[in-house]
C-alpha cells in the first residue's frame, strides 16, 4: 500500500544478523510483517534469512491480497503456522533462529521448538523494539495526512458540541466524520471525558452529557495508510473557572516547554523531567500519573517511550506524542497532547488544533 | 457490567483443581478475565486459587472500573506484570500453577519461570477453551440484544443502497446506526463486498461502487455489553441473473438444512458435514472454502468450531454461526449467515435479517 523500500528494510535487517549470530529470523508481529514486507493481513508469518530468502507465510483468504501487496518476497501457503514455519526452516537446515519473543505465544514457541529441534531459538524483541522508529519522508507524510482527517473532522463537529449532549454522540460523530473525510478507521476508541469522568486518563466516553464549567478531554486520533495519529484537545464548556485557568496554562507550559526540548540527541527520559518538573513546582506532580508520551506510527503506542525510565535517546525521524495531563479525581482533568516529529533542529508538529485555552457553547 | 455470577464461575473452575493437579491458575485472557470477574479493562492479570483466594492484578488505569466491575476479587495494584504475579506465587507458595498458553507470550513465561523456579508452570489453554461455550439466559439476551441492534441498523440503511454507492460508505452508515442505536461498538470490520471482491470471504470495504447485477455481502455485528453478534446477508442489486439465483437457492439450501441439524448432542462435525454434502453434491464443494461456523460470545470468535476438523459435540446453551458461501473467484459470492442457539430441540435464531432472496434498488 505505501510505496516505502520493503524490501531494503528487509536487506538492511538482514545484514545485522552476523553481529546477531542469527541465521533467520522469525517475524510473527503482524505491524513489523507489514513494516517490513507491506502485507497488512491479519494473520502470517515472515521469516528472513539466509542469503537471498524472504518467505512469507499466509493461508488461503490472504493469497490475493499478498500479491497485490508484496515484492520481492516468496509466499508460502499455510494452513497450520508449525508446518508452514518448520517447512521452512528445515529446507534450510538453519541454526540459530531469532524470534519476537514479545508477541509469539508459549503455545506456539513450544510446538516450534519440538518440532525443531535443530534449531536454536533465540529471543530477539529488544533489538527489534526500536526497528519502526525513525520514520521515513513517507511514513511522516502518513502521519500527518492521519493528523490532519483527524483534526479537520474535530473542528466539523466542533459547533455541535455543548452542553446536553453526551459523551459517546462525540465520540461517535468524531469518528464519522474522520472515516467520512478518508481515515481507515480511528487509532484508537476515542476518549470525550467530561467533567468528573476527564479525572479518569483513560475514560470511556459514556452517556454522561456535558454541561456548564465541564472540562472536555478529546483523546483522539485517525488511522491512513496504517499510520496513526494521536491528539488531545481539553476544552472548556460555557465558562471556564480562574483555578482550572491557571491548571490549564500550568499543563499547556509543561506541553510547550516539553516540545521545544524535543531534538535529536536529547534523551527521552529529559523530556519527561521538564514536563514533568513545571507541573510538580507548582505541587501538581502527584497528579500527572502517567508518562509525558509515546512513539506513533503503525501502532498508536511504540516506541520510544517518553517517561522517567526511559532509556532511549531521541534521534531524526522518530514521531512521539507529548502529553501532560493534571488530573484531580471525582472533579476535573486537563490533558494537551501533540504528535511531533524529531528533527535536528526544533521539533515539527504534525496534530492541527490550537492548544489555546478554548470555551465552547 | 453484566449481572451474571462471576463469582459462581470462579468458584466452579477452581473445583476443578484438584482433578487437574493445579494449586492456582493465571487467567491471561481478557475475554477469560471479565468472563470471570465482570473486569472490562485492557489489562489484567487474573490468578485464581488455592482456598478462596481470587486476585485481580491490575494497573492505576484501572482502579475506579476495577471497583465498579467487580465483586468477591482482591484487587492488586500492579506495575510490573511478573512483580504482581510474582508477589501473589510467593505469598501462596504455590506448587503447580495452570497458565493460558495459547494468549502468554513468551517473554512473560520466561520472566515468570526466572522469578519463580519453586513453581511448576501447566499449559492449560485447551481446558479453557470450552469455558464460555454454553452461555447462561443473561448472555442470551445480550448476544440477541447485540444481534437485533445490527439487524434494525441494516435495515434502515437498505434503502440507501443502490448502484453507484461505494463499499466502504455501506460499512460505514451501517457502523453508525448500530452504534447510533446503542451498540458499543462493531463486533468486527464490517465487510460489505460488492461484485467480483464478494468472491474473497475476508474483502475489505473499498472504494469499489456497487453496479447492477452486483452480489453484495454483507458480514456485520454489533457488541452489546460485550457481547458480539454475526451475520452475513447477501444481496443482489437491481436484478440477479437465473444462474445466481440458483447458487443463491443453494446456499440457503445448506444453511436451511444445516441449522435443521443443530441440537445438543450433535458432533459439531456433523453439521459442516450436512452444510458441506448438499454444496458439494451440485458440483461447487472446492468453492465452499470455509469452515461452515464457529462460536460466538465475548469474542466473535470462539469454541465450537463447527468444521470438518472439529471434535466438539453441542451441548445446550452454545451459540454458533452457519455460514456457507460459494464464492467464484474474480466474479461473484454468496455467503448466509445466521447466528443460532443450541437448545435440545430445535435451534434458536438470534439474528434477524430475513434470507429470503432480496434484490435491492
Amino acid at each position: 500500500m505505501i510505496p516505502a523500500g520493503h524490501l531494503e528494510r528487509l536487506t538492511r535487517l538482514r545484514s545485522q544478523f552476523p553481529a546477531w549470530s542469527l541465521d533467520a529470523f522469525l517475524i510473527t508481529d503482524l505491524n513489523n510483517i507489514r513494516y517490513l514486507t507491506g502485507f497488512s493481513g491479519s494473520d502470517g508469518v515472515l521469516i528472513i534469512g539466509p542469503g537471498d530468502h524472504f518467505h512469507l507465510c499466509i493461508d488461503g483468504r490472504y493469497t490475493t491480497q499478498a500479491k497485490r501487496e508484496t515484492a520481492g518476497v516468496e509466499l508460502i501457503h499455510m494452513t497450520d503456522h508449525v508446518d508452514a514455519i518448520t517447512s521452512v526452516l528445515h529446507k534450510k537446515s538453519h541454526g540459530v533462529v531469532g524470534f519476537e519473543d514479545s508477541s509469539m505465544t508459549v503455545n506456539l514457541y513450544e510446538k516450534l521448538k519440538k518440532k525443531n529441534e535443530h534449531v536454536t531459538f533465540r529471543e530477539m524483541s529488544p533489538a527489534l523494539e526500536l526497528l519502526r522508529a525513525g520514520k521515513t519522508e513517507e511514513e511522516l507524510t502518513c502521519i500527518q495526512k492521519a493528523a490532519h482527517i483527524a483534526g479537520d473532522a474535530l473542528e466539523d463537529i466542533l459547533p455541535s458540541i455543548r452542553a446536553g449532549i453526551c459523551e459517546k454522540d462525540i465520540a461517535l460523530e468524531l469518528e464519522y466524520q474522520m472515516r467520512k473525510q478518508g481515515a481507515e478507521k480511528a487509532a484508537f476508541e476515542i476518549i470525550a471525558a467530561s467533567g468528573e469522568n476527564s479525572a479518569l486518563p483513560h475514560a470511556r466516553a459514556g452517556l454522561r452529557k456535558i454541561a456548564p464549567g465541564d472540562t472536555l478531554v478529546i483523546d483522539y486520533g485517525a488511522v491512513y495508510k496504517g499510520y496513526h495519529s494521536d491528539e488531545t484537545c481539553t476544552f472548556f464548556i460555557e465558562k471556564v473557572e480562574s483555578d482550572l485557568r491557571k491548571v490549564y496554562g500550568l499543563v499547556k507550559e509543561s506541553h510547550d516547554r516539553a516540545i521545544e526540548a524535543v531534538c535529536a540527541g536529547v534523551p527521552a527520559a529529559e523530556i519527561d523531567r521538564i514536563a514533568r518538573d513545571i507541573i510538580t513546582e507548582k505541587g501538581w506532580g502527584s497528579h500527572f500519573t502517567h508518562g509525558t508520551g509515546h512513539g506513533v506510527g503503525l501502532s498508536v503506542h511504540e516506541a520510544p517511550r517518553i517517561s522517567a525510565k526511559a532509556e532511549q535517546t531521541l534521534t531524526e525521524g522518530m514521531v512521539i506524542t507529548i502529553e501532560p495531563g493534571i488530573y484531580l479525581p471525582s472533579h476535573w482533568g486537563i490533558r494537551i497532547e501533540d504528535t511531533v516529529c524529531v528533527t535536528s533542529g526544533q521539533a515539527k508538529i504534525l496534530t492541527k488544533m490550537s492548544k489555546e485555552l478554548t470555551v465552547l457553547g
